[in-house]
């Protein structure tokens, strides 16, 4: 049995988000000005290999640290589920 | 009270996401070979002013499908909560 890990990965508060910006004020021309805010980051899925559930969740962290996000200005988290057959 | 919307944007299955085959190879490489699929896609958090819960839901519905996603090549889905004051 394999893992599927979803990764969540955000521009820090604080830190400029143009795209973020640029999307908010399309949807104000759009017709929607309830929009106060919004923020654009990436949605990483991963399928993973067997291996135990301990090793999953601190490679996956690992992988974050070294790749997936930018520490200097991105924060992340994830979610680790057993991938369905 | 307002709204924080989550909004995930993916690509569709059959879909080629070459940023993701990228990321995969760039994790193989830095020693995680347990790593079987790399899917990227958009996280897009809306903070939203106050209006009823049904026509957020409608609404931020209807902004992934103008805006916030290419139907054609992506899925899209959503959570909605209250904000935190």
């Amino acid at each position: 049995m394999g893992w599927r890990a979803r990764v969540f990965v955000t521009p820090k508060q604080g830190v400029l988000d143009p795209q973020g910006k640029a999307v908010q004020q399309s949807l104000h021309t759009l017709g929607y000005p309830e929009v106060a805010e919004v923020r654009i980051g990436k949605f990483i899925e991963l399928r993973l290999a067997d291996v135990s559930r301990d090793s999953v969740e601190t490679r996956v962290r690992e992988m974050c640290d070294r790749l997936l996000a930018n520490r200097v200005i991105e924060n992340f988290s994830f979610t680790i589920d057993p991938e369905n057959p």
